[in-house]
């Protein structure tokens, strides 16, 4: 399988924030950041895998700053390492107020994912060809997050 | 402020998943699981604070168990600790194939909350009055969860 | 077909108004609130019978007490009495004022569903284990109600 | 105030059903059926007085046969009868079989709104011209029903 | 195929528009009236031609009034004029202002449809009997439209 | 006011059609595309103009080809040429086989958007700022769509 880079499947997807979205005081509900943060890092994990992909865990997030209806959701998203069936995917998240143009971190995930074929078995992915500095950063974060999971996990068992 | 049970808001919630919940597989996007997992928090958290609260937090989630189109998706919930102004409130989601009852277990997560007066300001929320031996060990381990997350974010600066 | 106990798929479930669901003077569309009973009432009857069941009628409502944006909408719903293949569930909707937690009566509802299997024909659904004075009086009442009904029919042809 | 026509305010709607307001043997969900009742009622409501109106109660339902993925809902509704500031809609639900041309009756709905001012007080409707026989028909049948209504609650008080 | 008449399938849809279909300023979006048009011109098509049919085409459109939150969008809709497996459908969408019953043109769509057999290819329409002045007219300005169109891609090639 | 480069404002977005997006032949529905090419443009619009911009017109649209549930759309849109307080957006939309990559046009969209102030005025937006020769081949084109509308409007009066 031919590897490919993060950036042909990296994403930055643009949300407006309406007011179904928000309680009566404005403020978007956290339920409705975390699904775009979902459904957005799902297109990564479909445009490297070519195929159905589904999520297995997410890592904690902490919500930084509020985002209000009639704001922007801003979604930066891309592969940060891959396994054999498995993928990282990163998550950024800002808020921008429209007319100012400021930005404001709303949040940021890391998502993991696993390939499926068509009967619901994972499946190979492509290798990740990391060329630039911050590529190979984000794949040692990567990989020290997985690392400490499984400690963690070792532990509890 | 007189003190509350968990029992006083504690729920669980009963969801049918449908195809449009589904990809062509059938398995339930995450994305809708947690969705449905910040509603049902968010219910706890307003019921024990009388009022509007959001989520400034949620822990690592992981998917033990996928959830398929036509299951039935159980989400227990309640208070597990309260501070000042937030709260911390669990909650275990399982999925129930309905003709059979058998139950999976999909993910377990732990959120906190703070409540807001209408002003937006953080407001204080009644203490939480803890009888059972099963309510103190909840309060214990979020308890231990939030030094561990302070001892986290020590590190990090 | 081993029998069941109404508590075995009784549930209480709990759905935050938005301001989506009102009229932009905050009142809740009477569509939304049936719309809940429907859906509420159909997990009862599901859990019940272990499968798909369908709405084959419902009895008349009465809108007691409006409800509103940001309004907690309570839900209790059980099953009454069962039939072959048919099953009365009960429901009975309440408007939580979330900062008093005054609550309100909105409506009573009583529907009939039929359980299907997977051709659409009508199937056998596990009898009722009635134990307490409270589950036999609403057996009692839906038996009432059925033979209201027919009555109503002859009346009729 | 004028009198108004109860073709002034008639509507007959069409709503093709998807896939997603159906179980997944083709059944469209009773709450989906019910919705649309509840919305296009609301629709000659507000024609018929002008403004706002609320659902105050819906009569008995029967779903005299299913109505199916793909098929399409057709809604005929009309204002029966308007007291001071209430009015009788009603409704009739039919299911086309789109190919066939075939039409099912799904079931049939008497529904009575009240018109509210922008305080949410009740408000004077117009008054409803009647002129043909069927029209005549539908009045007697809906102050039938409300006689019955009332005597009803008369016993149970 | 035997013809049908354009009232066969000819439709008037009644839509109150949402606080949540509008900005905060109250203009609906323009992509929910759209969607409505699309949905409602669908109606009219797969009436006609008993069955599937997609969009191919949608002429220019000029919105040449805003609509409101609490308006009721009316879409009238009708068969202008067929081909051998395509139809032209004509929508004229109007805002109503519910209290003082004042209309405004909100705009006008010709949208062009292919019915589709079961395996997605092409099949016939009915013809269409046309009998009144206004009827022929219709057809007349379409096949203007086709040409018009047709002459225009000539051109680009 | 500064002017601002087309790309301080162009998007790409994605979006995975669903099954519900789709009719029971897999087809998306024109409007579900439709809608989200008003969405996407909007979004442009409003970060050009940085503030609320309603459409008020969108030209002629074909659908080159189907696109399928499972496929990505993808939306690609850049602001073209502005007016005092209007914009024209220019919008592709492909259909990506997630499995294969290929990618089909599914059909091209020009919007013009006029942006308001918080009365619902026009208000003035940032002048365009041009260097490359496709960003100048692409303002070209659009005032010639310009002048042939102003034509055709003539002609009309």
């Amino acid at each position: 399988m031919r590897g490919r880079r993060p950036a042909d499947s990296s994403v930055i997807q643009y949300e407006v924030m309406l007011s179904k979205d928000a309680n009566s005081a404005g403020n978007v509900h956290g339920g409705v950041v975390v699904k775009h943060i979902f459904t957005t890092a799902g297109v990564v994990a479909s445009r490297h895998s070519r195929g159905n992909a589904v999520t297995v865990s997410i890592d904690a997030l902490d919500f930084y700053n509020p985002i209000f209806a009639d704001n922007l959701l801003i979604l930066k998203s891309t592969v940060n390492m891959v396994g054999r069936t498995s993928m990282e995917i990163g998550l950024r998240a800002e808020a921008e107020d429209i007319s100012s143009g400021k930005l404001n971190h709303v949040t940021s995930a890391y998502l993991t994912f696993v390939a499926l074929d068509s009967d619901g078995r994972p499946r190979e992915v492509p290798p990740l060809v990391l060329k630039t500095k911050e590529e190979k950063r984000r794949e040692r974060d990567a990989l020290r997050r997985r690392s400490a999971k499984l400690a963690q996990k070792a532990r509890k068992e």
